[in-house]
């Protein structure tokens, strides 16, 4: 029975990656060893007991008497704190999810590749931040990374049965967010919720936010070009509303390899979990009787500066991803805050690159993942720094 | 240095694939056994010079001594008549392309299997009449067969590295043809030049009228059937009017794979040569920032009998694809001619299935190729008396 542990249980991925297991036999089919959530004990707790795990960890160390409460008598240990989710990564398993939001995700993922299997990869800082790090340990380990988000499983599934280097463009699609439609010289004004207004897909607010201003697709190209190898100017994004092909791989035949479905998670979650099979999966089949039309438009990086300023941290590499998406989280962190505007977020970004740029160091590479977590630090200092200059200069 | 031969070498598809053969090196590349052509022997001897054949063969005996003297002194063979098309047929070739239009084709390509080589197929006629013979016989040798048309190309491509048992629908795009956009009550009365003017595709006359009528997606509807193996429901024909999309796989996890490309059949020679390597091909890129939108219609049976009677086909398989096949020429030869409306050409094909059915043996498994050879010529003088009586009823 395949051994399995979920970083994020109670998060969007994790709880639709529980569905999929429980559609497919739940503990009568795989051995959960680990489950990990944050502050959702009760959830958690629930989760561990109908897939029987070993062992539930909350990130929160005071967290963790409910936890134990509620998992009275079950029999599964419970743990708290960052130490227990690297304790947890070191449970042997053959199939980890790594879920966890943001850079506390990025340890557990990474010491979970030391067994060999296989770390289906939702956590997007884990590439962006340590991309080399992580292939170079999963290759030491003989382990496998399987990408789950949409675009990457497109690009993925494109490419099964495919020489690698026949690989001539990497299409990945944008839905262009919620204020796609609006006059460039209005985004400036735009708020949070008319920036949460996603067309196509029910996302946390923090995600659906970088996907009107594209930092969620600049991470997905930086992501892209440290996963699959190819170069930067390999990578190409490209406007598509509808959300229904996930992405695109062309070939040097002229030959373009598309990946369509509903706009629904399961794809790329179902996919990871039962790749290398395809298994019958409860989401939606497109019909195209009824479908209608896709649409495409440039992706312009007049209104998507995050796109230009990806290119540039895939120029200096190193730990320019670890700087480039720190300093996002703090720019969004300000405009949800109400102290900057939205136009500001790649503004805030543009400035802390070339401040730190400016300090030396931005592009070497990380020697261990420490590396990586200070440059994350220092970053968001001087993003912060610069958030309240903008502030100052709005406010001004 | 492989050795290849091309039956139908001057023809649409054969020119191009030696075109092909020419950018990849020539005769430096590939050493050519056979080219065969029709009439046309000032071109296929120019051709069998240029790339140092063995042999060259008209299909017609009095073409003879033209190719003969238009060979003389280059030491090539020259050859005619249906015997010496199975002689070149008979000779070791790792890659053979059958792209000789019609019943003609069926036999050179049925009999090059014999080297259990691969088998490039662009003649229709071969799966739609005989489709379970030919892979029957490409097992028994050990022979492989490649598509050569857009759609089951893609449809190949789509299946790289795939498990067929995940296969869950086949949508087989088409552009609709040059009548798409009438109203169906005036479809009868669509004259040859009318039927013509296909939108996307430059090809012969007789198989842009069978993209207006969708006969010739039916006839991809039964080859998908045979060459994959699937089951008739889970074949959909949609309408692509941009016929950038040439065709899509579904899978049971809802994942749809598509092949995207220019409207260009090179996309499909060019795999099947260099199969399972993708060259470099000068074919144009699609430009995702230019391009648009991709439509999509539902393709109604009422517009398009054809779609219906190939379903029938499939249902009584058999001898019914030979039948199909040949009415669907002799129908299609009295519509050019004049004698035949647009809408009648069904209806011919649809009364000679009846006819013959009534007859029995239609959904006789063919033990040889004698056996569809037969059902052809049967399916054709009855089809002639049905087109006959077709336009009695019309002029009276």
């Amino acid at each position: 029975m395949r051994r399995i542990s979920i970083f994020g249980a109670t998060g969007s991925i994790g709880l639709q990656t529980l569905d999929l297991m429980r559609r497919q036999g739940g503990p009568a089919a795989f051995h959960t060893v680990a489950l990990t959530a944050g502050r959702n004990v009760a959830e958690l707790a629930a989760l561990a007991r109908e897939f029987r795990a070993e062992i539930a960890v909350t990130a929160d160390e005071t967290c963790l008497p409910a936890l134990r409460a509620a998992l009275a008598g079950s029999g599964i240990e419970a743990a708290a704190g960052a130490g227990a989710l690297l304790e947890a990564a070191d449970r042997p398993a053959d199939w980890i999810m790594s879920a966890i939001v943001g850079a506390a995700g990025l340890a557990p993922g990474f010491r979970a590749l030391r067994h060999g299997g296989t770390l289906a990869l939702a956590n997007k800082e884990s590439l962006v931040t340590a991309g080399p790090l992580l292939l170079a340990e999963a290759a030491r380990h003989g382990a496998r990374i399987l990408p789950v988000d949409s675009e990457h499983s497109a690009i993925f599934q494109a490419l099964v049965g495919e020489d690698i280097t026949a690989l001539e463009r990497i299409i990945l699609t944008a839905s262009g967010g919620a204020l796609r439609d609006w006059p460039l010289e209005r985004l400036a004004t735009a708020t949070v919720s008319e920036a949460l207004a996603h067309p196509n897909w029910s996302m946390g607010q923090r995600i659906t936010i970088d996907s009107a201003s594209m930092f969620n697709k600049a991470l997905e190209v930086i992501e892209t070009r440290e996963y699959f190898g190819v170069e930067p100017g390999q990578i190409e994004v490209i406007v598509h509303p509808e959300s229904l092909i996930h992405s695109m791989v062309a070939f040097r035949d002229g030959a373009i390899m598309a990946h369509l479905g509903a706009p629904d998670m399961r794809h790329a979650i179902g996919y990871a979990l039962n790749w290398p099979q395809r298994a019958e999966l409860p989401v939606a089949r497109l019909d195209f009787t009824t479908l209608g039309s896709l649409t495409f438009r440039p992706a312009c990086e007049t209104r998507y500066p995050a796109l230009r300023l990806a290119r540039e941290v895939m120029a200096t590499r190193g730990l320019s991803g670890a700087a480039f998406n720190a300093a996002k989280e703090i720019a969004l962190d300000h405009f949800i805050g109400g102290s900057l505007g939205f136009a500001d977020m790649a503004g805030v970004v543009e400035a802390t690159l070339a401040v730190l740029s400016g300090q030396g160091g931005l592009g070497n590479a990380a020697k261990a993942l420490d590396d990586v977590l200070a440059m994350d630090v220092g970053a968001r200092i001087e993003a912060a720094r610069q958030a309240t200059a903008f502030a100052t200069r709005r406010a001004g």
